[in-house]
């Protein structure tokens, strides 16, 4: 019986001189990549590499749209409305989608970035905004979000379909959330910790809790990091494992044009 | 025999709290919008309602990308290389045309905005590259230029359906190019000289040039402005003479779905 | 035995093409200027033509530093963190009195705007991020904030010149605090109603509140809106009915360079 | 007898996560640093941080300003008016004083950015605005511009206090301008060929031209690169050189609050 996942990572953040991110280091190891949209990050240009990148790589690409707040990276949350965050999102989809015309492919899924994303993942009104920009732009995309939040019942109430994601580097609650950033060990940063803590989530589909419990996790991705060189190592590490113990690494959303 | 022409006008450039034109007032004279993809003027909400009031009022609608710059409003020439020229408009035709999914309806041409058609209208090396943003996205989009420029002449070139304009508030030189703002009389300001003026252009053909010569001209579509009171009266006064004529207004590009 | 008071507005928030705000009309009615610094509202020569306007009509000129959100006019909360605003602060109070200098003034005292002044009106680190800035810059500078907030207990305690704003156009709460948006009944809008109500609390100290107590306020200014015509006739009424009455109209801060 | 000349580098254009330069490598080689103003790049917080690296090391400190295009870094020539290019100047400017002062030091002199740097040192209208800028804002502060340059003459003849300024790694023709960009052989990039160059110049105050000739310069400063490892390098050696050959590194300007 053989496994497979999927494998994330953000794609086309940099902007203008300004390099970030690690995407060539990152495309081999990965099946699907969300990609910038302009707001947090990513010019049109450099959009357009990345979307010409995971075309080459045959992975899927998911839009990857955030606060409009560069200055902050989109990591500030901002009290936009519903309402303006569902139009925020059809134009940031549809200009991801545009660039990616330009290299004979498509958008197959939406992650949200950041503050966003976070505040999604507990907030219903934010959840259906995000909901209603899939369903009004294309109701074929998926959504990108974590394992078991209210955003994915949210949106699959509303007939999104939903992909979940674990997170590699992070300490687990035993009611399934994450622990806080604020917290501290809230984040994992020793590979010879967190590989075989991912090795088994995906093939034992079970996480040890911060309390030392066993947790029952079901996901249908893992999100890597390539924010830093350490970040890179962890990623490759991880694929690496992945690869050895006979996981398959592949998109959980269709690649491109592919039917 | 009737006579047919289409009439456009700008639309959805306002920004946050700021107003910006008359949509409401111009969107029953007209057959076409342009409407602002953001990077100019525009925010994703006012785009959406402008989109939502075009297929309301069964006009054609055209993306009306800009140079970065909403302090300078776009007219301000920018030194933007030729291929980011081309990603600038494909993320910007796609961020609009994502709203407009929203409203069910889409997008049908392209009129390069202020600085930037200007420019486009001399310097063939950005009319080339706007002529590949509009053959990358979607070949079956028609650009809207100046009747007889050089931007005509290269995007017809390259294989992108032209429709050219009329300019109803500017004067004309013998050799069919517009008297340069710079200059004395460039601008036309007296309705009872421009009706007459548009008129004779549209039912005619043909146009006195600022030394007195006849000179026949040829075009698809009427400019009407509506960026403060009086050129919302004139573009009343027009749309009106030519209805009154016998004058068909329609559309040169298919309405959203329409086939 | 006569009375005086502050009567304050926001100016200079128009940006390029688009239009804000009632510059010429509020001017004349009152004392004192909050100009906008360019991140909320404000292109530089908007702002400078503010400032002369300021100068020439003898005002005194408040900063109105804002998030970086010009979409959302600094009108959505954003989560900076409190050194994010005191540098956030500086730079624009900085480019405020870099255009003031241009015009032979400077500026007086800081005033916040929107959604920045609401949340540091009842968050202590922002507040104190806010007083950081302004004792940074220059400690001759004074905050103008909610009278009796936390706010501006805590510029007090940290040495910071305080004044306190009355808001002829809000209901009161018996603790002092304002009516949240949210309910019903938080905006008053008859003039009928709401001069009276800022005479007597000029006049008196007092104001009645929701439940109908009669609670003394003690403050240094009166904001004045300019942002719809209807505000503009209110701001009109409000001044002139204070002059009538034989209050001064005086600033709280210096004006310019007056010593 | 000794001689001495001032060495400068640009600091501060990081923006938000985006690193850029090599702010804390170039500090100790320089004697004054032009600080990027946020417009091109720079956010407050990296702006504030620049200028206590500054103060730290008691180098001059200069304005930075250019274009609002951080998309481009300011690079892409934009066609403002004189009159938005010293408005901009002056915001700017004091945006960057104000951080300043919070790490109680100041500016003395201003270098613009990029193509507004290049546009100016040709075009006289700009160079005037500058100019204005610069005595609006206080008579005291110097302009660093290309030696022998338009804007040089023009400032000067305003009653600006210049400074000029060598380009190391630059071909100069036999009139004494720059080989332009667009030419081959205009950038040089051979250390061994750089660093006797910038001896020479400096020390004999003479320079070989493309045609080989001897051509005589005359300046106050050397400019260094630091946007690329190899630019670190070549400013490492060129630093050092200069030191070993008994050239006393000193500020052209006073640093910080000096008299």
């Amino acid at each position: 019986m053989s496994t497979s996942i999927d494998l994330n990572a953000d794609l086309g953040e940099s902007f203008g001189v300004y390099r970030y991110g690690a995407d060539e280091e990152l495309i081999p190891l990965v099946s699907s990549v969300n990609i910038a949209c302009g707001w947090h990050g990513g010019d049109p240009t450099t959009i357009r590499k990345a979307a010409a990148l995971a075309r080459k790589n045959g992975v899927a690409i998911g839009a990857h749209p955030g606060y409009p707040d560069l200055m902050g990276f989109g990591r500030r949350y901002m009290a936009l409305s519903p309402a303006e965050v569902t139009d925020s999102l059809l134009i940031q989809i549809g200009g991801l989608d545009g660039l990616c015309r330009a290299e004979d492919t498509c958008i197959s899924y939406v992650k949200p970035h950041g503050a966003l994303y976070n505040a999604a993942a507990k907030d219903a009104g934010l959840a259906e905004a995000i909901s209603k920009a899939i369903l009004l732009y294309n109701p074929g995309l998926m959504l990108l979000c974590p394992a078991g939040s209210a955003m994915e019942e949210c949106a699959r109430a509303m007939g999104v379909r939903v992909a979940g994601e674990f997170f590699a580097d992070r300490a687990y609650r035993d009611d399934g959330s994450l622990v806080p950033r604020t917290e501290k060990n809230a984040v994992l940063s020793d590979p010879e910790e967190i590989v075989p803590r991912v090795l088994s989530a995906v093939k034992n589909g079970t996480v040890i809790t911060e309390s030392g419990k066993l947790l029952p996790v079901s996901f249908d991705s893992v999100c890597l990091h390539g924010d830093n060189p350490k970040a890179v190592q962890l990623a490759v590490a991880i694929s690496k494992a992945l690869r050895a113990c006979g996981v398959l690494i592949k998109a959980f959303a269709k690649t491109g044009y592919e039917k």
